[in-house]
């Protein structure tokens, strides 16, 4: 930012960035408006915005009861936007156990997973699986960073979706994924027919 | 088989297809011969063969020591062969936590957890990560299905290899895929620059 701000027009700021943003913590805030942490908290106290954690959970809140095809606990990540058959979104913050030991470089399986789970769980339908995928780990993600991954519904073909994932973090692409998804009542059959041949 | 085997026949065609694939289960050794799990158990003692988890683990023995690129907690499934650069074996016992809650079908990503981290392991390197991927999910797969993974290496130029991960229950296929994987000192200084920056 340029010049200095003055508070009012700060606290203005600070929730317009918010709104447009809120997965910001404390410390990228305040690093935006050039102020101290301490300045960015009693400017939410004052605003009464909830920190970054309660307000993720906020969104994550009406998420969850409207997933189909997969239950809460299958979903990698939290999910904190969805509207079926069209898009969603979930974040990921990445810890010790999904890093490589030395480098502390994220698995690629675990991106793999959040985006996966992702594209699954937006599907309007019972049962959801994975077709195919295309995927490209665009720059390594080291562990502590926050994975924000978004899937959009490119098209549907009676049961075959074709999902594009895109994850995050902060404004970096770290990942891109298509994934052909299939659902409903037909491969419900199918899957029963291979269980019991197997 | 046709005709009925004498003991001494069937031990040996037992000893035989156990060399072939260790992996068989005594349960697909009596149905393979059509006798008793009893009988197999028996043969198995008289010939002096180890019980399916057994022979696994004397497989494994060797195999981790040879890996570098990644620790030996870091590869998702049990590691049972390795030729660096070229090859390697790894078989993944699914169980409730990897399926869904209704179907009971093993999620895709942890079909792809197994080959990501087969394919890296294989590397002679200290650093790998993984690019791209393409994979197609070919049957669905069941909690409790054994899942053999093998990865070989299709080509190398400089520091990018181009590894197929081909993933069986039994007999079929269930899950095809390819990793392209970049390794090596130069990555290094990428990934630390990118660290810094973020």
């Amino acid at each position: 930012m340029g010049k200095k701000l003055s508070k009012a027009e700060r606290q203005k700021a600070l929730k317009e960035k918010i709104e447009e943003n809120p997965f910001l913590i404390d410390q990228e805030l305040a690093k935006i408006f050039g102020v101290s942490i301490q300045t960015i908290r009693l400017d939410r106290l004052e605003l009464n915005i909830p920190e970054v954690r309660k307000r993720i959970r906020n969104l994550a809140k009406d998420s969850y009861s409207k997933v189909k095809s997969v239950s809460n606990s299958e979903i990698i990540g939290e999910l904190i936007d969805i509207e079926l058959n069209k898009s969603g979104t979930s974040i990921l913050e990445t810890n010790e156990d999904m890093g490589l030991t030395d480098s502390r470089i994220v698995r690629g399986h675990h991106i793999f997973a959040q985006a996966n789970s992702l594209a699954v769980a937006i599907i309007d339908t019972d049962l959801a699986l994975t077709g195919l995928t295309k995927t490209k780990f665009e720059c390594p993600v080291h562990v502590g960073e926050r994975l924000i991954a978004e899937a959009v519904v490119q098209s549907k073909k009676d049961e075959k979706f074709q999902i594009e994932v895109t994850t995050k973090v902060k404004q970096d692409r770290v990942f891109n994924g298509e994934f052909i998804i299939f659902s409903g009542g037909r491969l419900n059959g199918e899957v029963k027919k291979r269980a019991d041949s197997r």
